[in-house]
């Protein structure tokens, strides 16, 4: 049974009645679970956490933006996150037994059904995107919803599914589909903050490190030490043990050494099961030995 | 869902249609999966791969004995892998939410429903011995079927459940508990046996190395290498990464590097999410953090 997870942003964090008759509408669907929701009162904005095969997901989620729609209006919408829909964002990962393809493909057949249902227009972002200037969020998400009008009159603005304007209460959404977020934090025994700041600069991609992490140095003031505090956006390609390598052989270059490190959330199996592989020098070593695995798959 | 593995070992290697039949009769079982069959003709034995909640075996194992034992003559059976019964041996494992308490729990509990449905003597082993001298199945096998019954005159010999001597057909049974078995092999940088017979001996609990570790130094011809090769009885007491760092240490002794490891057949999850939280120093790690796993649990 492919695993795809879908991590609906919604405009509202403060009135519980609405997230919970949000969530109910989606919580039925056969071969759909919700993992997990969250609320944040200042960001005005709840973040709910789905896993399902492709069918569930393309059933649950245009049944998600009928039953939100309604009951948002942007227009008196405040908070601290920007945003630009009532359904602000919407992004398909692959978690296991299905590849980034099927996942954009499940994002521009969710998109469109969508757009179609709701007249909503919709972007399509990340490895759905369709051309460069809109793989970043920030970069749809610019002007939010009160700019979105003047956006969209521009022609390279157009959306790709739906009406050339906003609806007029629940703004545009954005759809896609990209890897899984690792939250990793590794803390050092040390408090010196500027050391934690150089090896977070040596291991970003921004400034010149891997690929697919975002660093910054953190001070952990209640315990007197410093973070390497990082999101990894794509754990297949820059895999967490070599980021962690890196980090340390930074640290000791300084001569800090690594305290211990965190995930923070949900982590795929795959992305702990291949830094065991690599440490225990594993080479011929198929997913379909793991005994749960093997349990799935039969 | 909590996972119990059974590897049942019968004493028929060579007729296919038996074999069927016995696999047949439990396949069927809700909660049940077959997850792998192997029967050798030299050794005139098959190996089951059974997993399922505790439900589920204790419905399962009873019937695959009763169709078992009227398949399996015992005072006819030639093989090079010593045996005392038809259905020779059941270890419970458990491998997921699931402890050995149960598992020994399970295995009274079938031992006796088999005892009972059957006549026939069964002894309980490892886990689930009623005293030391049990633990080991060798023990409880030493003399085979051919030497049961004299054994079995011994007072020290009295079965755990059944009568006092042995099945006409079908001897007795071993059934107990046990943690997983996992085969685990390290290929060294070298063509020198003496090497890999020191580093085994370095290794393994009866030479004085690690509890759960039997090891022997073993020559790939074919490859001009040589190997440590290993059966690790408890990963959670000595986890792989323990083995792994031990013998690459005492390689270096030998200025000789590690090739590669392998597994060989399955692992349970938890002993690969081991070795990357050893690794990667992932000190306030929760098991529910595995997307995976929390799946499992909603």
């Amino acid at each position: 049974m492919p695993i795809i997870e879908c991590v609906p942003n919604i405009s509202e964090g403060r009135r519980t009645d609405v997230v919970d008759a949000i969530v109910a509408a989606v919580a039925g669907t056969p071969g759909l679970t919700v993992l997990d929701r969250s609320s944040d009162a200042a960001h005005n904005r709840s973040v709910l956490t789905l896993a399902g095969d492709a069918e569930s997901l393309a059933r649950a989620i245009p049944t998600l933006f009928e039953r939100a729609i309604p009951l948002i209006d942007l227009r008196s919408h405040r908070g601290e996150h920007p945003r630009l829909g009532a359904v602000d964002v919407v992004p398909f990962v692959p978690i296991e037994g299905v590849s980034m393809t099927e996942c954009v493909e499940l994002a521009r057949r969710v998109g469109q059904d969508v757009a179609e249902r709701l007249n909503l227009p919709v972007f399509l972002y990340e490895e759905a995107a369709t051309h460069e200037g809109r793989r970043n969020l920030e970069d749809i998400r610019r002007g939010e919803f009160e700019g979105l009008a003047s956006k969209m009159a521009l022609p390279e603005w157009a959306p790709d599914f739906g009406p050339a304007q906003p609806h007029p209460t629940a703004g545009a959404s954005v759809i896609g589909a990209r890897m899984p977020l690792i939250a990793y934090n590794i803390n050092l025994a040390t408090d010196r903050l500027d050391i934690a700041k150089k090896i977070a600069a040596a291991v970003r991609f921004s400034s010149g490190g891997l690929r697919y992490v975002k660093a910054m140095g953190v001070a952990l003031d209640d315990r007197g030490i410093v973070q390497v505090s990082m999101n990894l956006t794509n754990h297949e390609k820059t895999p967490i043990h070599r980021v962690f390598e890196t980090v340390k052989r930074e640290a000791e270059r300084y001569g800090v050494a690594i305290l211990e490190s965190e995930i923070v959330g949900l982590v795929p199996s795959a992305a702990l099961t291949a830094a065991a592989r690599w440490y225990l020098q594993l080479d011929r070593f198929d997913p379909d030995q793991v005994l749960e695995e093997r349990l799935r798959i039969k």
